[in-house]
């Protein structure tokens, strides 16, 4: 059952097309504030606080405080509340009853699980404008209510974006490919290495002074041939979209968009300015339908070059500087010179700087034409990247048609996963977001969010042969499976590294599971089910199963326990049921062993990887090939459980 | 078996008190490059690295490169490869061999374990100048091989520190104590809860303008009076000494410092000046003995006073700022005003203020007069955070006898290990900076620091209530037992959490835990041995224990496993042997389950502490006091394993 409630004058976000009527009477469940300022309900011992999409720690969310205000933060740590998404759909579980929560609300929410008192749950709008909704089951086997609220809710805000069978294949990504030579040195290099590969991602710098929509003509000459000669090797190229357009003369992105008031505005009604990769830009105003269905339609010159996919990045939307706040903050650090600083000076003259970027006055002083009406962005920033990539996805679907167009995006609210998917945003090569890595995907897929990943070997910092064979084999199943590192940092192309018959059996290895991961995923997104769940979404009366962190249902057939831990050739697993190991060293080459409900220390070598299939199910089989096309989905052996 | 091999023109570290003649011949086990720029060796897949001291990740440092450069680092991140100590010994073994390396190099030195290669270690100072020492034992177990050669080593390094007992009693600290009444007002409350407590810790607030050896007369109107009224209560007051001494005309420790050329210099010869907390200091040159016993001499103002206890800080040395630096910088700030900067011009921005502290082109500009030898301050940087605590504990063996001062510092080398302990620094409220704080203790035992622990509870960042209690409960064996907290986080002083009695019970039963831990503690210190001890140094035939990395040896008679995971109540415990697991609720109610060697789930709620007693040995058990004081070291009751 969903209820729904209104406080105050919420701004309709769209993550709910069809919306039930509201709901008569008192909210039930929780105790609430009469302006809608707080919401809470006691949590008792043995309830799981289970979603908030992709926010740090584990599967359970209760012990920290987190608070959906999109950002563009560059280090994950257990004790960041906010990171680029906001995705605020919880359930609260426990062997008696399943209660799903959705705080539709496009500002600030503050989400306290536990902090201030282990035994509450205190959900915070930053302004009590917002729409509540809550879903309950009727189901009596707790497993069955779980997975029943999470229809339901996923039933209410419709299905989720489907990307074409390439989207699939591995990909590999670096920030630094700089030209048409450093693509195609990738490409031939995994080609002689004898790796799958299905996609090339461009990061910034494949454009023309990192503008969007532009491709550098000096390091791509004839980037529709390239392209397309990429295509016919079965290579895919994906680049990056950014949410800021240049400020420059004589481009046309920009003048295009200031010319028919496209941009977002300042309290003084011009074109807001902020600063990112490319010095001084202005941002599309997705929350107007006209500038939204233009700034979609600009994808349009890659598309015509032969482009079928992109990730749309800083857009929550991030900011370096504003020109104001940057020239104040110069000024001001000059009134420091040839002082003696005690340290509280030394922190103001530091904060001059540190407080440039992402700088919530910015944010403030952004101003968006929602069809009419004049809005705050500080108010609806939360639905930013979710329009961009909205723009980018409605286009597509009207040019290309459903299921043609690879689309995800670092920033989302929800609503988006209707539009396109979403990676995790710049994680680290540190061995806790490998784990973190996995315990976000069952809180995404509730939220809708079925197409995700995380950039595998961390994105940042300098990764390690073992983190990467393990980051490989733990993402066996992950829908994104993508390769992915900062300029800077070590190189991590597989073919890197001195173990490449382990890299290559692995990749194989996922290509073989494509058909069933596939299908799963499909599946998943027709029933309005999750593909990543955690084991009580199964198994209902196991209270065990109710702490596992690291062992992930991956559709209905497997469970996977990987390796997440640096140094060991094994783990302990817990069987909720019996079920078959399988043991992989390479999609031909594995050995099966029945194990019994209970616990079990399972070896598993760097060139290992663990399935275990659930006992009566089956794990169909395929043969890898050297990309997803040339895949035969239907030549599949079975391994049963 | 011990060999010294000199390389270059070593600088005496003096970590090695009584050294063995140099060695004749080629160095076994490693490949050395002839100017001994590098040492490395090929790793087998069983081989496991201890060691390296305080660093980040596991016990089993292999897969990561360390750096050891002394460090005031306010991220412990997994990637993060110096902090604050440099302990640069290592043990590489398996079931067949184990050898102790220690590189005695006072500047850079970087460790790759099986970093660029994960079967290679490759050990290269910065400057070959260094003496090799390599450890190996003639026992055939490999568990007692382990022990022998940390024993060789720790013979040829010296005894450790010994601590007075209250050290080893519940400490309370925070960065804001300001007064006596906020002192009066911990010591207060902690009576009224019944938790017993041995010290309060005071940090930069106490000193008059952060000035070393002064008190703020204003907030502390009587401190020797205060001293004395608290000591009466049975509660020791540990005051903070930072490295830097503040340039202020009429401060009698600078006018003293400067008169006497106590101070390190620049590169002209004159006082080397940078700025901490006060703002401008000097730093006094602790290689110099006559700058280091007069630097130790000026403890005497506040043992005068009836302090007993002390914790030496900043010392590798921090570095916020340079005068000389930050004035360029600020200048160089001012030619970016009413430019657009693209990415790469906003980062340089960015980093004119970024790179300002700890910067390393100021430490190459101090200089010190080591007894008549001019050294360079970065070839012997790594020495400084030892010379400054051995100032001070020099001082106090002559002036109060051995055993009665409590003395630890952040940053280290070995050879402090004789004159003080450590605490991990600056960690924050991590989940996995409590289970690090677990596995650095053996790598530290190692290296003589038996007297150590962590921030308990986190010191960076807001900690939660669950944190707390399980981070008291892993830390029940821990010699240095502190609560500690940074200015602006949330306040932990155990009687703000709703579950008092829990905390009441755990730190009653750390009192009665005190018995068996100073006694073990003294014992390991006595026979050069370990206290807290990898499971390998016990069970040495066992392929598991190997990678055991979250339980420790405490002591010869008890294993650890404590749950450093949130929202578990139990975990997977492996067992080498047959062993009584102690469930403890209190130091009175406690269930004893005899278990058999092999894996097993064990629960354990947030009010419950696990201690697991080997076979055929005994746990002896206190009677909880107010404070170390009033313990009764002979009333025991035993618990057999």
């Amino acid at each position: 059952m969903i209820l729904r409630y209104l406080f105050g004058h919420p701004f309709d976000t769209e993550a709910v097309p069809n919306k039930p009527a509201v709901s008569d009477g008192p909210v039930p469940y929780l105790s609430v504030e009469k302006d809608g300022s707080s919401l809470s309900m006691t949590l008792s011992d043995d309830d799981v606080v289970y979603g908030l999409g992709e926010t740090v720690r584990g599967m359970n969310k209760r012990g920290w405080i987190y608070v959906s205000y999109n950002t563009d933060e560059f280090l994950h740590m257990e004790t960041t509340k906010s990171l680029y998404a906001s995705q605020n759909f919880l359930l609260v579980t426990n062997g008696l009853r399943s209660l799903g929560i959705f705080v539709d609300c496009p500002g600030e929410v503050t989400f306290d699980i536990g902090y201030t008192k282990m035994d509450r749950l205190c959900i915070r709008p930053a302004k009590p404008d917002f729409e509540l909704y809550l879903v309950t089951s009727a189901k009596m086997d707790p497993a069955a209510a779980r997975r029943d609220v999470v229809h339901h809710f996923r039933r209410l805000i419709g299905k989720s974006y489907l990307p074409p069978l390439f989207a699939f294949g591995y990909g590999q990504s670096r920030w630094g490919y700089k030209s048409e030579d450093d693509v195609e040195e990738v490409a031939d290099s995994y080609e002689r290495m004898g790796v799958p590969l299905d996609a090339i991602y461009l990061d910034i710098d494949y454009m023309d002074h990192f503008k969007d929509f532009t491709v550098n003509e000096e390091t791509f000459p004839d980037f529709p041939g390239f392209v397309s000669r990429m295509k016919d090797r079965g290579i895919h190229l994906v680049p990056i979209i950014d949410a800021g357009i240049r400020k420059e003369e004589g481009y046309c992105v920009y003048e295009e968009g200031k010319k028919n008031g496209y941009f977002v505005k300042d309290k003084d009604g011009k074109d807001f300015t902020a600063a990112v990769w490319p010095g001084e830009v202005c941002f599309p105003d997705v929350l107007s339908s006209r500038a939204r269905q233009w700034f979609g339609s600009q994808y349009d010159v890659l598309l015509d070059a032969g482009i079928d996919g992109f990730w749309n990045d800083m857009n929550e939307p991030s900011i370096f500087y504003t020109p104001e706040r940057l020239n104040q903050a110069i000024r001001n650090v000059a009134g420091y010179e040839g002082k003696d600083l005690d340290v509280n000076a030394f922190m103001r003259l530091r904060d001059e700087m540190g407080t440039l970027s992402n700088n919530r006055e910015d944010y403030r002083n952004m101003f968006h034409d929602a069809d009419g009406t004049k809005v705050c962005h500080d108010d609806v920033h939360n639905l930013f990247g979710f329009n961009m990539t909205r723009a980018a996805g409605e286009h597509f679907l009207k040019a290309c048609g459903e299921g043609k167009v690879l689309l995800f995006s670092r920033s989302s609210y929800i609503g988006m996963h209707r539009y396109g998917g979403v990676w995790t945003g710049d994680n680290r090569t540190w061995w806790s977001h490998l784990k973190l890595s996995l315990q976000q995907q069952p809180a995404l897929n509730m939220a809708g969010f079925l197409y995700s990943g995380s950039d595998m070997g961390g994105f940042m910092d300098d990764t390690t042969e073992d983190l990467m064979l393990r980051w490989l084999s733990a993402s066996l199943f992950t829908p994104l499976y993508r390769n992915h590192a900062a300029l800077g940092t070590r190189q991590k192309e597989l073919y890197r590294f001195p173990h490449r018959s382990w890299f290559e059996n692995l990749v194989q290895l996922r290509y073989a599971l494509i058909p069933y991961i596939y299908a799963q995923f499909r599946k998943a997104r027709d029933d309005d089910a999750m593909y990543f769940a955690p084991l009580s979404f199964f198994y209902g009366n196991d209270e065990r199963v109710m702490q596992i962190e690291d062992q992930l249902m991956a559709g209905e057939d497997v469970m996977i326990a990987p390796v997440v831990e640096q140094n060991k050739t094994g783990r302990m697993v817990y069987l909720p049921e019996d079920m078959t190991l399988v043991r992989f060293r390479s999609f031909e080459d594995y050995d099966t062993v029945p194990l019994a409900k209970g616990d079990h220390y399972v070896s598993c070598a760097l060139n290992e990887a663990l399935v275990f299939i659930r006992k009566g199910h089956v794990l169909p089989l395929g043969v890898p090939a050297a990309n997803t096309a040339e895949l035969d989905l239907g030549n599949l052996t079975q391994i049963r459980g």
